[in-house]
C-alpha cells in the first residue's frame, strides 16, 4: 500500500483532513470492487470514453442521488428505475449524454446496463447508467454496447484510473482520490472519481461522481450519510448557475472490510466527516475546473433564513461579479446589486443594512462604502488575485448562514461554449 | 420640419411602425421641451457627461417607473420622493451611478436636482435626478452640481441631440427618436432618449430613458400607458440577466400641442400604439448593444401560466444558450436543459412534452429530437447566423405566453466586464 503525502488531495483552505484520513494511491479501488475505462472514439482525442464499475460482493449496499432538472436524459430515466439501494454497478459513457433521444435513447441505456449486468449474472436493474457530453444525438447502440462489453471483459481491481479518466469530458484531468480512514473498529477504504466543468450548478450533484467503500453498512445509513454530505458539497457549488440533466451521484459499499458503521455509532460520524471532507475537495475542484476558471470564490452570507440562500445564488451567478473576480477586481458594487436583486420584494430597509468584506477588509458597511485606508486597499487588491477568495455578506436581522463556492467567468468559458457544438 | 425614411428607427422584424406615425429628425424635441447636454471630465473619452431637461408648461403631467432591485442608487432615492405626476423635468450624468455612497450621495442627489429647480423657479421636488456608472465612488458635490447648472444654462429647444449624447455609458451610440403621432385631433410629437447596453434584465425599466410628447394627458392615463407600453418593452429584456440599482423611466407630457389624449378615447389607442413601438424599438437596441452582443434573439414560450415566464428567462439568461447564439450553432439541447431547470418542482410530464422550433424549422417534438432534412439542417445552421433568431417553445397544457428579448454572450463581454473597475 502506497501513501501519498496528505496535502496532494486536500488543496482548498475551505476543507481540512479529518483526523484519522491519510490518502492512499487517489486510483485505487477499496476491496470488493473491479474497474475499467476502454476508448471507443467518441472523444476527438481517442482518448478512454466508456467506463464500468463494479462491486463484487452480493451484500453490498448502495443509494443514488440525480439532478433535479425537469428535463433529464435517458441514463437518469433508467437508472430512477433501477434497485438504487442494491446496486452492483455502472456503465459510463462520455462524450454524448443521451438527452433528448426518446425512446430508442431508453433502449440505447437500458442495453448499457444489460451488457453489465451480463457480465456479472445479476438482474439488470442493479446496475446504473450515466451519460455525458452533447446532447440531442442518438448514441449507437451497438457501438456502445460493444464498448461496454469490451470494458467489463477489462475489469481489475486496479482500473480505478483507467474508469476516472473515462468519465471525463471537458475537465482540465482526472479528479479522484482515495483515502484510508481509521475507524474505532479498523482502517477502511473510501474512495471516489467524479468528473465536471461547465453545465455546473444548484443542485446537489451537477457531475458524475462514483464512491466507493468497503465498510459495511444498512443501505437507509449510506443513503443519509450521502444526502448529509451532498448538502455540504456538491449543493454549495456553483460554475455557471445551469443545472445540467445528466448529473448523478453514485455510491457503493462492499463490506468487504468486514467493519460495519452502525447507525448513530461513533464510527459513522467519523465516516460522515471523511466522506464529507471527500465530496466537499471534489466539488471544489469542480469549481476551480470550471471552463477557463482562474480562481474560486467562497461566499458566506448570514441573514434571514428565507433570504440567505438567493443572495448568495445571485452573488455566485452573476455574469458581472463573476467577470469582476476574473479581472482579480474588488469591485462590491456588483456584490450589493446582485444581493439587492434577489432581495426583490423583501423589505428595502434590510438591503440598507448589508456589510460586505472581502478577505477580512470591511468594504461596506450599512450599504455604503467605507473609504479604505491605503494599506487596506493594498492588501485587498493583492488578495483579489489569490487564487482562493473569501468574501462574508450581512444582511443584519438573522442569523442563518449560507455558503456557495464559485468560480471567475473569463474568455475561455465563453471560446470553450461558443465553438463546441450539437 | 424635417422627416427621415420610416425604415430608419423601426429596424426590427419584430416592432412595426404603428400606422399614422412618421419618424422625424431623432434629436428633435416636442414643444414646450428644452434641453443640453455638457461635458464635466467623467468620461476618460472627454464627451458630454451631464444633461438636464426641463418641460416649460407648468400645466404638464408626468409618471416614472424605477427599479425593483431592493439596493438602489441616492438618485433613485431621492426620485422616488419627488412629485412624480407632475415633474418638470430631470438631471443626469453619466460615469457614476451615486449608489452605496451614503447619506452623502443623497445630498448630492437632491443638490442636482436643486440647480435644475433653481433655474425653472420651481420647487426641487418636481425635478427627477438619475446617474449611471461606477458604483461606491463619492460624486464631487461641487463639481456635480457646477455642471447641472452649466447644462441650464445651455438649456434649448435644440439640445436633445446634446442631451441623448450626456446620459450614454458603455452604450455604441445615442438611443433616440421622434415621431410625429396623427392622432384624430391632429398631430402630435413622440420622443425619446435612452441608454444602457449592460447590467440589463428582468424588471421593467433596466436603464435610463426620457419621453417627452407634447399632448395634453391626465397624469394617471399617461401613467397607465406607460406602464402598458413597458410591460410590453423594457420589461421583456435581458442581456446579462442582472437587475440595475439605478434604472429609470420618465415620461413627460408638455400639452403644447393643445391636443388632448381623453381616457378610453380613440386618440388614447393611437397614442399608446406610437409609444408602445418606440419603447420597443429602444429596448431592442439595448439589446443589441448588450456589450459586446452580435445578434438578437427572442424566445416565445406557451404554456401553463406559471411556467412561461420563468422559463423564457431561464433560456434567455443561460450564459450556455448565449454562448451558443454567439457561436450561431443552433444547439437546442441547451435550450431544452435552461427550460427543464425552470421547470424544477413542477411535472415531470410537461417538461418531456416540450416542443421547440428555431427560425419555424422544428427541431423537438415533445422532448426529444427530430431528425432534420439536409435541407432543414442548412436553413438552420444559416438561419442561426442572422442578426435576429427567433425561437418558439411549446410547453404543451397551456395557453399563456411570454416573450423575451435576448443577447449572445462573447468576448466582448468579458472583456469589457473584467477590465471594468470600480
Amino acid at each position: 500500500m502506497t501513501t501519498v503525502p496528505v496535502e496532494t488531495f486536500f488543496r482548498s483552505r475551505w476543507v481540512s483532513c479529518p483526523d484519522g484520513v491519510t490518502e492512499l494511491d487517489p486510483t485505487r479501488l477499496p476491496a470488493g470492487f473491479r474497474a475499467a475505462g476502454v476508448a471507443i472514439g467518441s472523444k476527438p482525442s481517442g482518448k478512454r470514453d466508456v467506463g464500468v464499475l463494479v462491486c463484487d460482493t452480493d451484500e453490498s449496499a448502495s443509494t443514488a442521488l440525480f439532478t433535479r432538472n425537469a428535463v433529464v436524459g435517458a441514463p437518469v430515466k433508467v437508472s430512477r428505475r433501477a434497485q438504487l439501494h442494491a446496486l452492483r454497478g455502472a456503465a459510463v459513457n462520455a462524450g454524448n449524454a443521451n438527452v433528448g433521444t426518446g425512446a430508442r435513447g431508453i433502449e440505447v441505456a437500458e442495453a448499457m446496463a444489460e451488457a453489465v449486468a451480463a457480465g456479472l449474472g445479476v438482474e439488470r436493474t442493479r446496475i446504473g447508467v450515466a451519460s455525458t457530453g452533447v446532447i440531442g444525438i442518438q448514441l449507437e447502440r451497438d457501438r456502445i454496447v460493444a464498448g461496454v462489453a469490451q470494458a467489463v471483459a477489462a475489469l481489475a481491481p486496479g482500473g480505478g484510473g483507467d474508469f476516472s479518466e473515462a468519465i471525463l469530458t471537458g475537465d482540465r484531468g482526472p479528479k479522484r482520490a482515495c483515502l484510508e480512514v481509521s475507524l474505532a473498529s479498523g482502517p477502511v477504504v473510501l474512495s471516489a472519481q467524479c468528473k465536471g466543468a461547465g453545465m455546473i450548478s444548484p443542485s446537489f450533484a451537477t457531475m458524475l461522481c462514483f464512491v466507493e467503500t468497503d465498510v459495511s453498512v444498512d443501505p437507509t445509513t449510506l443513503d443519509r450519510v450521502v444526502r448529509e454530505a451532498t448538502a455540504r458539497s456538491f449543493e454549495r457549488i456553483t460554475v455557471d448557475g445551469q443545472l445540467s440533466t445528466s448529473d448523478s451521484l453514485f455510491v457503493f459499499a462492499s463490506g468487504e472490510s468486514g467493519r460495519a458503521v452502525e447507525p448513530g455509532s461513533d464510527d459513522e460520524r467519523l465516516f460522515a466527516a471523511a466522506l464529507e471532507a471527500l465530496l466537499r475537495q471534489l466539488a471544489l475542484e469542480i469549481v476551480a475546473d470550471g471552463e477557463g476558471a482562474t480562481r474560486v470564490a467562497r461566499i458566506v452570507v448570514t441573514g434571514p433564513d428565507s433570504a440567505v440562500e438567493p443572495v448568495a445564488r445571485a452573488v455566485g451567478n452573476s455574469p458581472l461579479v463573476k467577470c469582476a473576480l476574473h479581472g482579480g477586481d474588488p469591485n462590491w458594487g456588483r456584490i450589493l446589486q446582485a444581493a439587492g436583486q434577489a432581495l426583490v420584494g423583501g423589505s428595502r430597509e434590510d438591503a440598507l443594512a448589508i456589510d460586505l468584506s472581502i478577505e477580512g477588509v470591511p468594504v461596506v458597511r450599512g450599504g455604503d462604502d467605507l473609504t479604505l485606508a491605503e494599506t487596506q486597499s493594498v492588501q485587498l487588491d493583492g488578495a483579489m488575485r489569490a487564487p482562493e477568495i473569501e468574501i462574508e455578506l450581512d444582511l443584519a436581522h438573522g442569523d442563518a448562514q449560507a455558503e456557495l463556492f464559485f468560480c471567475d467567468l473569463g474568455h475561455e468559458y465563453v471560446s470553450f461554449n461558443s465553438e463546441y457544438t450539437t
